[in-house]
């Protein structure tokens, strides 16, 4: 579980960082305070995760390192250039997470399960991103197509970078093979993961 | 105390994106982790400020409202240009604030002593500061030029800011002249302020 670690690891790092330069397109400081609270949640999580390595013998920052690429790539290729985008950004992009681990935790200990679950517990801040985005686009059609399309896009792009990171990262691979079965059962997890994108989309009003 | 609770807010909201931001610089993702931990720190002081509003029926949004020039003001005009100097920055200005407010404390009620000493309270990130640039500065003799007339620019620009607030802020006026005694007490508080700073300075080995 060491690289399941270190990929969230790295995961709250980036989406740390990523907040905090998104926020800069929040038009209200009411909103800029919201996703610094946010960010501020990532590191907690952050630090919990490096203490679970650490119990392990496990160094956080050397496990870190060979995704560092791939969450770096997955952010570039979704910048967003609106505050609206970035919410969807911030909302679709913790869901996807979430529903990508809850999937490959039958494939996991008790212990490690305790400490994923811990991580991706969902935040009261997202709340938040929910109320904004609805408005925004509740009697905006072309918005509403606009984040419609943006947040496909960001379901596409992470996928293809989960893809990327099990081709090269042997471990990781092997436990959403545990949980799913086969290459068939990775084929059904994408799709389930869709219909979760979908729903939560839903939710957003777009 | 509204308005001294309002600039400690917003301070660690303005710290929290400038950690965010100057992270940036960080040679290393060890140093970029070890600032966004001081960053959600400042966010964790945010909240025990706006609890302590709250508690008071004073809204932290409204009331920071008049102290966010000021402080955008003086990031913007101490925005560094090397991981050096973002690190001698946090340091300093972390310094800087702690002496004013220990400076101000004896004019306090003691429920409001306890809510500022709580949000100043040093947090051992500083260490880490404190080993690198010691470090940097150790076998490189331009390198301790340059950051020492950094630090002079920063309290320089501190000062400023802070006259700034106190020509237009009756309140926070009032307290300093309760804790100092008079303008003559302020002249003294600048200059134990002065010092105190050099000797900050000494710990980094600039």
């Amino acid at each position: 579980m060491t690289e399941l670690f270190a990929v969230l690891a790295y995961g709250e790092i980036s989406a740390f960082y990523r907040l905090a330069e998104e926020a800069k397109l929040s038009p209200t400081l009411r909103g800029k305070v919201a996703v610094a609270e946010m960010a501020a949640a990532e590191m907690a999580h952050f630090r919990t995760l490096q203490q679970a390595m650490a119990e392990r013998g496990v160094d956080v920052f050397d496990a870190m390192a060979p995704f560092v690429r791939a969450l770096d790539d997955y952010h570039a290729s979704t910048d967003p250039s609106t505050w609206l985008e970035s919410m969807v950004k911030f909302y679709v992009g913790d869901g996807i997470a979430a529903d990508f681990y809850t999937e490959i935790a039958g494939a996991l200990t008790p212990e490690v399960t305790a400490v994923v679950r811990d991580v991706l517990a969902e935040t009261s801040h997202s709340e938040f991103v929910v109320e904004e985005v609805r408005r925004a686009v509740r009697d905006n059609r072309s918005e509403r197509d606009r984040l419609t399309l943006w947040g496909r896009r960001l379901l596409g792009e992470a996928i293809t970078q989960a893809q990327y990171v099990m081709a090269q990262r042997d471990e990781l691979t092997e436990l959403v093979l545990t949980a799913t079965g086969d290459l068939n059962g990775i084929a059904a997890l994408f799709e389930r993961m869709q219909a979760s994108h979908a729903q939560r989309m839903a939710v957003l009003g777009i």
